[in-house]
């Protein structure tokens, strides 16, 4: 049992050869409840993500990681291992946090034995699809902004927040956008992307179809972070986006979604865009609650509040909007 | 699926039999947020309890119930299910909320079959006991007070907080009254009861057995409830004992715990000895939190916060010690 890389790295090989590693790396719940929980989540991931790389090197047998999230009711957490080339590929599992505890309390007292029986199986990709409903625009129909969040879910749960409330947002911008009769001047583009979690495929594959017009992609949004209030804006792009977006700033204050917050990184699949220049968005949502449940059995259409998931598409249709009929280009 | 027993009673025989009934009745988070959670908890139970006869009676093949308690979590909690004699023995078993929300959902569309796969079996008794420890009382060591927990759990999880904790209270009580050299007049008697949760064995066997005692009993506690911040002392009593106790009430206030309330019962285990006349009395404990984990595999050690835990052990050793050395004996 280790509590994290640097204890494992500073363990003689012999020691770690031939046994199975627990990562015991406790999710920051104190962090999460000050609403730093992508961060809390950031720091406890990794162990999911490398932990079995980074123990295979040393010799172990298989990894168990310690469930990453912020309320303990012995539900396992789970999600993508990324194996790197240069490690045996070992057998992984997730414990509960309460499991975790136990076998660190057992460890103490002399050899814990345990024997995995580990089920799950990478089955053949099949074919599958983005899902894209564009809302042409008046004036500059080439012109694109992308609403989105993804189609498929990790395993355990249904996968309500993570990501039906995207896609819910996302088709209720295009809902509420035709129920006003407004007419964006650009497109606004509509996409349920296939197969965030294993890999994005799907916002992969877009990116690579439409290389060619990624100047005519003039801004990308995605919800990805459940359905919990909004409370303003994340934006990666040119910092002079920002101030540009000051006049809708004051129209989200209204409902209390004013803040807007330059930050490094809007969502997985919109990384292709973002990388390629695109400026691109997010709601700030209130995540204090998003890692209870994410990625796991509980994550099911009860933990969407109704009125936030209202919040939240009224933000991102604001946004979507005035992304559609802002006079001047954004600067890249 | 029905929300309650009238909504069973009000439906016609045939729309009954040859069905499996599902009692879909939601646990009040509100009122447990409120610290009234044994309240919520009572309202709801009761289709666990007597839900499965009351199912049979009107012909059902098997019974479902959705999960008691405070948190969402994909666990199913389970407990005592009365069978009543005359009614059929139909198999029941406990749905998740998550999923009791998912059926109640597929009503509406058409039929909806399920397959029922309960592999519970009531095993034979065995020879088991209560543990009991005594501090011999210096003046009047005939005369007993309990100081109480019960031993077993239900059988999802470890049982931390139902009833390690009452468990734990106890003993320290024992530990606190030796540590702080007191010396108790009457016999402070600590135990751990055997077998609460399937019927309560243990207390009535000690009911039982201490018959011709009973009016040596002079008073019984126990801690049930599982180890949040205490805030004072429930009296099952002569309504005069709540009055004899101000001063002791006094003392608790100096933390926070001098309220005294007279209730009802206090205690499963002790029930036998209230029944019999014998003063009661159980700590009062923030329960807000208590269901969400009582009886699910989420009751384990880390629930407990240990200075809560030790406050309880404070507050049910000074009523202890206050029993043991009072002057005149508690009317009845």
């Amino acid at each position: 049992m280790v509590k994290n890389f640097d204890e494992l790295k500073s363990m003689p090989r012999e020691k770690v050869a031939g046994k199975i590693v627990l990562f015991n790396y406790p999710f920051d719940k104190q962090m999460a409840a000050e609403g730093r929980s992508s961060q809390a989540y950031g720091k406890a991931v990794v162990y999911r993500s490398d932990g079995p790389s980074a123990a295979a090197r040393q010799g172990a047998l298989a990894c168990l990681i310690r469930s990453v999230g912020g309320a303990d009711y012995r539900l396992p957490h789970t999600g993508m291992t990324d194996y790197a080339k240069d490690a045996p590929k070992i057998p992984a599992g997730a414990v509960t946090a309460e499991d975790a505890d136990l076998i660190a309390n057992l460890v103490p007292q002399g050899p814990v034995k345990m024997k995995l029986v580990l089920t799950p199986q990478t089955l053949p990709d099949v074919e599958s699809a983005n899902v894209i409903a564009d809302i042409k625009g008046s004036e500059h129909p080439e012109q694109v902004i992308i609403v989105s969040g993804h189609l498929d879910s990790w395993d355990l749960g249904t996968g309500a927040i993570d990501d039906g409330a995207g896609v819910a947002v996302s088709m209720e911008t295009a809902n509420l956008i035709q129920k006003l009769r407004l007419k964006p001047k650009r497109t606004i583009r509509v996409i349920a992307w296939m197969n965030e979690e294993n890999g994005e495929a799907g916002s992969k594959q877009y990116a690579k179809d439409h290389e060619k017009e990624i100047p005519n992609h003039f801004a990308a949004m995605e919800t990805d972070g459940g359905a919990g209030h909004p409370i303003g804006v994340n934006i990666k792009a040119n910092p002079e986006v920002k101030k540009m977006f000051a006049p809708v700033a004051n129209i989200l204050q209204e409902s209390g979604a004013g803040i807007l917050d330059l930050v490094e990184h809007c969502g997985a699949d919109i990384e292709p865009l973002e990388k390629a220049g695109v400026p691109a968005f997010s709601p700030i949502q209130d995540n204090r609650f998003y890692f209870n449940y994410h990625h796991t059995a509980a994550d099911t259409l009860d933990k969407i509040v109704p009125k936030e998931l209202a919040e939240n598409s009224a933000v991102v249709a604001v946004v979507a909007y005035a992304l559609a009929n802002i006079e001047e280009p954004l600067p890249r």
